[in-house]
Order: C-alpha cells, then sequence, then structure tokens
C-alpha cells in the first residue's frame, strides 16, 4: 500500500544494527536523547508557511538519516516496519 | 444528519480490524502513540492564515487516513461510529 | 436580556436529551472528550487577526452546533440555560 | 481619584446580587467557570497588535458585561470596589 | 546612581501606605492578586516590535501607577528602595 | 581568549560586592529575584527578528548592569569569572 | 561518513579536557547550566523565517565554540565523539 504523508511528515524505515555500524556511525545506548539511523521511505508536500506557501522539505526518499528515537508513530506496511515522523525530528542527513 | 466540520477539522469513520489489515497495514498494539486507521467523511473548509486566507486540507472525502488515536471527539450518527480531529492529527492518506 | 458576545465568543443554547438524538446523533457519555449538542444564540463579531482585520465566525445564529462539552462559562437567562464559549470550542455545524 | 487603565485593560465595577437578577441574568454558583456582572468604569487605550496599530476595546464605559470572576485585580477606589481585568477576560456586553 | 531600563522595562518605587489611602484607593490584603501603588522613576526606551519599530511605554516618569505586587525585581538606590518590573506588569494610571 | 557571544548573548563579569556598593545600589539578599551587577565584557551582533533584520542589543561594552542572577552560564577566562546572558535577563543600564 | 545537519542544526566535536583549559577557559562542574568546548564539525544550511527565507547560521567549521552540555544528541561517526545540536544551544565562539 502506498503512503502519503501529509504536510512536513515523513516516513522513514530503521535500519538493523548491522546496517548502522557499516558507516561508521555508532548510536550509543545510554545517550540522553537516544538517535537512530532510518532510510527516508516517502517525503510530505512540506508544511505551509505564514505567507501560505509551501515549505518543502530537505529531505528526499532514499537519504538514510539520523532521528530522535522518541519520535513517530510506529506501523507495518506489507510487512515492513515504518515510523511517520515530523521532518523536525531528522537531525542530519548521512551521505 | 449533515455534518460540516469546521476551520480545519475532518470527520473520520474508523476502519473495523479486519479491513485495516487487508492493505498490508498493521498497526502495533503497543506502539507508543497508537494510530488507527479511517475514511474521511467529511472536510472542513480550512483554517484561516495569519492573511486571512483559507488553508484549505490535503485530505478529500473517501480518502483512507492514519490518524493518531488520541485525538479527537466520538459520537455517532446515524448508527456509524464517527470522530472529528483537527488535520494536523491526520499523519498520513493511504493509497 | 439581549447578550452580545465579544470578538469569537458565540452564546450556545444546550438542546434537551430528546432532541439530541432525533436526529440521529448519539453522543457517548464514555468519550475521552464529552461533545454536546446546541443551537446557536448569538455570535461575536469576530477576533481581530495579526493585519487587525475581524475573522468573521464561520457559524450563524439558529444553526445546531457540536461542541465540546468541558467549555465555556454557564448561566441563565430569561430562564434559559446558556452556554458562552469560543468559536474554536466549536466542531461541527449539524444540517 | 481617576483610574487610566493601560491598553487592554478594562475598570469594571461588580454589580450586587439583587441587580444582577433584574435583567433576567442568573449566575449559578456551581458554574466551572463563575462569571459575574459589572458595570464597565473604565476602558485602555487598546493593546498593540504586530503591525504598531492599536486595537480599540470593543466594550465601552456604562456598558454591563458577564466576566469570568477568577480573573483581575481587586482594590476600592473611593469607597467603590473595583476590578482592574483584561478585555479578554470580558465574555459578552449585556443591553 | 542614575538607573536606564531596558526596552519594555520601568522602575518604580513603591508607595508608604499612608501615601497609598491618600487618593482614596484602597488595596485589599486578601486580594487574590495583590496589587500595590508606587510613583514612575524611570522609562525604557520600549520593546521593539516583529516591524523593528519601538513601542514606546504608555507611562511617564512621576505618573502614580497600580501594579501587580508579584511582579519585578526589588534594589536599594542612594537609600530608595526601587523596583524593575515589565509594564505589561502595570495595570493603571492614577490621576 | 576572545569571545565572541552569538545572536542577543550577553559576556558579563559580576561586580565583586564592595565595588556594587560604591554606587549606591543595594541588593537584598532576601529578594524574590536577587538581581546581579556586572560589567559589559561583549556583545554579540543581535537577535535576527521575522523580517530577517538584526536587532542590535541596546547594551554596551563596558556598561555596568543589573541582570537576573538565575539566569546565564558561568565559566572562567583567563582567571576572570564570567557569566553568558541573554539581553532580555538584563534589566537596567547604571551610569 | 560525512554528516549534513538540518536547517540550523550543528555537529559539533566535544574538546577533551586538557584542550579547554589550554585557551585560558576554565568550565566549572559546579555551574547551574554546565558549559562544554567543542569544535564545529558541520553546519546546516540554517531555518526558515516566517518570509521563507533561509537565515545562515553564524558559526562556521572550524570554530571553537562554548555551547550548553544539557543540549544535542550524542552518537560516534569514524571513532570520533560527535554531538548534534540546535545553533540557539551555542553560547559563543572563542576566537
Amino acid at each position: 500500500m502506498n503512503l502519503k504523508p501529509l504536510y512536513d511528515r515523513i516516513v522513514v524505515e530503521p535500519l538493523a544494527a548491522e546496517e548502522k555500524t557499516k558507516g561508521g556511525i555508532v548510536l550509543p545506548d545510554t545517550a540522553k536523547e537516544k538517535p537512530q539511523i532510518g532510510m527516508v521511505i516517502a517525503v510530505g508536500a512540506g508544511r505551509i508557511d505564514d505567507k501560505g506557501q509551501r515549505v518543502v522539505p530537505e529531505v528526499k526518499v532514499g537519504e538514510k538519516v539520523i532521528y530522535a528515537s522518541y519520535a513517530g508513530t510506529e506501523f507495518k506496511n506489507d510487512g515492513a516496519k515504518l515510523l511517520i515522523l515530523k521532518e523536525s525530528d531528522i537531525l542530519a542527513i548521512l551521505e
């Protein structure tokens, strides 16, 4: 089933532990605010600012991102564990 | 009875469990923020922004949506169990 | 006595139980946020937005509305039990 | 002594119980948010909006108003018990 | 020592009890939000609004004002007990 | 080491007790919100307002200021005990 | 792996204790709000203001900064312990 997030919402697929450490990134379990790494699956059209204009999200489908793990709503789609979060919960893109 | 939601409010009919899993979506009971799936029944004309312009909602009548289950106000209309929520409580459209 | 609500305030007369169910609407006692049905008695001239313009309310005198029951201030006028609330506490118009 | 309220502040003289019920208005003691009736004694020049313009208050000296009783600051002036509140604490004008 | 308050801050000298009642004003000890009377000693140049313009304060040096007693920062200057507060903590000017 | 505060941040050097009382200012220990006196050491370029313009701070290097003592972040630079705070935590300039 | 922070987020590498005191800066353990010193590793393109314009960050890659230690999200990249924080958590640049 296809997912179209609203406004500034982003659908992310969390990466398994082995994939995460491959790139050199290690996410500590003891961190105050536990970060996670995931792949961007779908991107909303962007929030609407005070002037009525869309603010197009910075992240794009297929990018690997670090996000705050407390954020978002979990569900499964065709067997894949997914997460819907706001773009403001995404901290950085991994290149 | 016909329902006309005000501003950015949306009327949603929650889908029964069997209908939800049909499309491949599984909503975990253990999720931090339990999501639900429903059908959009009525859409408000949109909130009014700081420039006095309507912000027309992204969702349309007949679309299937994922929404945060803690949100909204429940009632029955002609036997159907319905929910009025704000568009910002809707996370994504299922296509 | 005549009542002129200020800005975006609305005066509503709550409907008795038998009148509420007539139109097919049932309001559950167990709902998280108990909704109520009432008749609009008086409407303020609207709040003033950031540009100094009035935002004229969507609801009109004589319309039946669903509103959040936790909202508003109760009083009696010429024997009628009334409620003053903000338009943002009104969820939908019943037609 | 003369009182000049600042910005959107209003000076109100609470009405005695017998005067309140005269007009047909009854204010319940058991209400969630106890309303009161009073006479407007002085009106500020209005708050200044984001564009630097005064927003002239809707209420005028001599009008009878319903206001939220939790609001405001009490004091006495020349024997009269008065209350300074913000115009947003005034719910409606009684005509 | 001379005091120049920043932005919308005001320096007030609280009046002694006998001076307060002279003008006919009585401030109840039992009030929910205890008001005080003081003399304006110094006035800031005003806060800067969203358009980058100064909002010149309404109060002027030498005016007697009622202010909320919970507000402000106390200190002594050349023996005089003073208070720095924001203009929004001042309720009215006494004339 | 040279310090360049960001935006509306200000670096202040708290004054010793004897220097504080010299000018006639006495800061009570028992005050609700304990004020302090300090010398301005460095000033940020100012916050950026909603129109994208810098709001240049009112305080200047070398001025003596009263500030709220609960505010700011302490550290030492070349032996001097310093404090970084926001300009909004500064109450007044002493001249 | 390369890191591209979103909007007004900044990647900082915390400096070891000996490097911190080299420049003359001492950060007290007992401070109310413990400051830290770090090197800026990556800078986001800036937040988007109400007019839809980017607000380019003041800090630049390679600068030494003081930041509030309660802030940000810790992780490791290629062995280096890093922190992603918002530019508003950075207090000053050390030159």
